[in-house]
């Protein structure tokens, strides 16, 4: 039987935890397996107090992560830290140049320092895994850069946030609106206090830039992504595309076009025959087109302890077998940069939900609008709200807010500077109530 | 630059030649990332007429593929034969023995001979790879073997054999009968002449077998599992099942119950809110249950001659890299073996569909039978069939057919030994006209 691997583990939250729990259920398993045990030599955590004693055995404390990661009793560091600077970052780059392998679940650190990290891992000859930062438990870093090294990537894209998700299956399932689906999610410990990080969209798009990365062989540049969140979703979005045959999901998808690489996080239209519709709830899903592999989809728990864990433990049990490649599939010098992409040449099919003033003329000047844009129009449904009723003048009351109908758009194809075009116009028209919505739809 | 790694591919069919086609397709790429070239320098094939010279380029030809599986001018041989005997399994051995990497994407010959191949990979210390085996370009092997070691594998299933998911499909959606969508599938390729080796459940099970042993541990056992097709599949099951809010899918399945490993291909009634009735056509799926990562459930294209050819480049590319590992995770004499299972100790729902004389007391007797079991129905559904009028009497004019109605029967959970006992007994009664059918139910 041959030497241990040795683990500095940093950080004892749910995943931490998870994984301590994880490498004891697994002991005799991965020593059956590997021809080796795995143990954790030396651990380190914010506060002493929370790292349950039993747990952790006779690990080494440290209270300084940086320590850990350079004390030479454990060969591979795990940063489960969190946070793009500070401790984690000093700790990676610490255990990097002290030439051991490191092992994360850092998708902020890594969406904002990938490239110059891989290049420390390559420099040392050390592996720099992160199965768990993108995903979850789902695979995906794996099937990128293992399975798919032989294929031409044409798309990826993926229900990246589970807090998201989950959201957005109150609001359409329970039909609970925006907020108390928020509120809901908080109370479950699916969304934090404070939740614009994940409600904006800027989670999934920090899982995205590694996944664009792998996919498309170019530099991380989360800077890079067109990002939109979930917060102007509304019931009546929702309750329109169902009765389109749509739901609504927040995707990140990376694409390769004509013009270069579209890579963006928003709300989109998916059909709901499509597989995507039917992950619900804080499950994830990433789906890949590829030119041999035709269309993969892998779903699974995006978050969560015990999942968490498994995926950091997969990349360990690759170190122990000895296998490291460069952190991005290519040495980082082969990694091309990203052009940054205007969405504007985007090309696809458009939701629009307007909240039009109830006057003649007004549906003929909005379609007017598109004409002048080529814009056409796969369907157009005007909606009396229940307060305006039959017979009401048109002109309202002095004082009373002018009566609005909803009118919902599908566009056929076009491209989204025309779209923007016609809302531009429309709402310099004052012909609606409110800012227009605008949804892209994804074919899927 | 290395050296290239250097192929020897068996077998020039439509897997044979979209690999051929993918290495000359991604040849910068792989050399890009693998920092070496992947060359074809021997090919053999049944005729040399059917191997199209221009895509074969200057690779040597040979005759006999043993003789390219000794051949010292490639390192990694590929058989892409097929058969569990024959040229396949020589070649195969032959190149094991004089030490070479093995891929293959060759299901019978390793569900037959898998334990005995790995032992002898392992004896000379090369790799034995074969993703394309099972689901084609679905990354279930390597899922497996690399990203679930630390993981306590639960249950594993799938839908494995796109021929029967197609006809399945076809029936469901298209209301077909049986017979015409097989027809059907032949015309469009994706059924065999003869289909019985698919449409008996066989094909479904070698993948199985293979999935099996991955998850628990077990050496390869093909004979252990239980086997049903989809022969006996009728419209009226396919109805049924809809209007219960069911579908059928021939599901491979293994899981660990008490009693130990129970390994199954049947048509099963799957909830058509799972993922898995969403999974139509030629496409595939395998879903693994394990204790810390939870539901993973992976989708694609099961067949094909680029997928399949993917599958293969990812096995290949992983030899590139110097990953060799195990072909069952762990060493062969670590495997334990696979006890035999009487399915009759099968815990779950059935649907149950019977064709019953219509006859004053024939229901008082059948739900007799199931309350002597102990099998308590969660639903019962008598109907009239077309032909027969009310106010006709009992029994039918001399020498007709005698009337019959279908019964459809959902019992509560039950074992299997229970329903087999409670079908017995209620045809040993003669109150049904045809041989009742039974499906199970599986909860995903």
């Amino acid at each position: 039987m041959s030497e241990p691997l040795t683990l500095g583990v940093a950080g004892l939250g749910t995943v931490g935890m998870g994984l301590i729990q994880l490498l004891e259920a697994h002991a005799e398993r991965l020593e059956k397996t590997l021809g080796r045990p795995i143990r954790v030599t030396g651990v380190s955590a914010r506060s002493r107090g929370k790292a349950r004693d039993a747990l952790i055995g006779d690990a080494q404390w440290f209270d300084d992560p940086v320590a850990l990661a350079q004390d030479p009793s454990n060969a591979v560091f795990v940063e489960l830290i969190g946070g793009e600077e500070g401790p984690a970052k000093d700790a990676v780059e610490a255990a990097l140049k002290a030439g051991k392998h490191v092992v994360t679940a850092n998708k902020a650190l890594l969406a904002r320092h990938g490239t110059a990290l891989a290049r420390l891992a390559e420099a040392h000859g050390v592996a720099l895994n992160f199965e768990a930062a993108v995903a979850g438990a789902i695979p995906v870093i794996k099937t990128l850069r293992e399975t798919l090294v032989a294929n031409g990537v044409r798309r990826v894209y993926g229900i990246l946030n589970g807090t998201c998700n989950y959201i957005l299956s109150e609001m359409t399932d329970e039909k609970r609106d925006f907020s108390e689906a928020l509120r809901e999610a908080q109370e479950k410990g699916y969304a934090e206090a404070d939740p614009s990080f994940d409600i904006g969209g800027f989670d999934a798009a920090h899982k995205l830039a590694l996944l664009t990365c792998l996919a498309f062989g170019t530099t991380v540049a989360c800077d890079e992504i067109h990002v939109e969140g979930i917060e102007t979703i509304t019931r009546a979005d929702i309750e329109a595309a169902a009765e389109l045959g749509y739901c609504i999901k927040l995707l990140g998808v990376a694409v390769q076009s004509a013009d270069g690489i579209e890579a963006r996080v928003t709300p989109v239209l998916v059909n709901e025959e499509s597989p995507l519709a039917e992950v619900s709830g804080v499950t994830n899903c990433v789906g890949i087109d590829a030119d041999f592999v035709g269309n993969l989809l892998l779903v699974g728990p995006g978050a969560g302890g015990k999942p968490t864990a498994s995926a950091v433990a997969s990349d360990i049990v690759d170190i122990a077998r000895g296998i490291v490649m460069p952190p991005f599939i290519r040495p980082t010098d082969r990694l091309a940069p990203i052009a940054p992409m205007n969405l504007t040449s985007h090309q696809g099919n458009y939701y629009i939900r307007l909240s039009v003033y109830d006057r003649p003329g007004a549906m003929a000047a909005i379609t007017r609008r598109m004409s002048d844009e080529n814009v056409s129009l796969e369907s157009i449904v005007q909606r009396r709200p229940g307060a305006v009723h039959p017979g009401q003048p048109d002109e309202p009351p002095p004082g009373a807010a002018e009566a609005a109908v909803t009118v919902i758009i599908l566009t056929h194809d076009t491209t989204e500077a025309a779209i923007r075009a016609v809302l531009q116009a429309i709402e310099k028209d004052g012909k609606v109530a409110e800012p227009p919505q605008m949804i892209r739809i994804e074919e899927l």
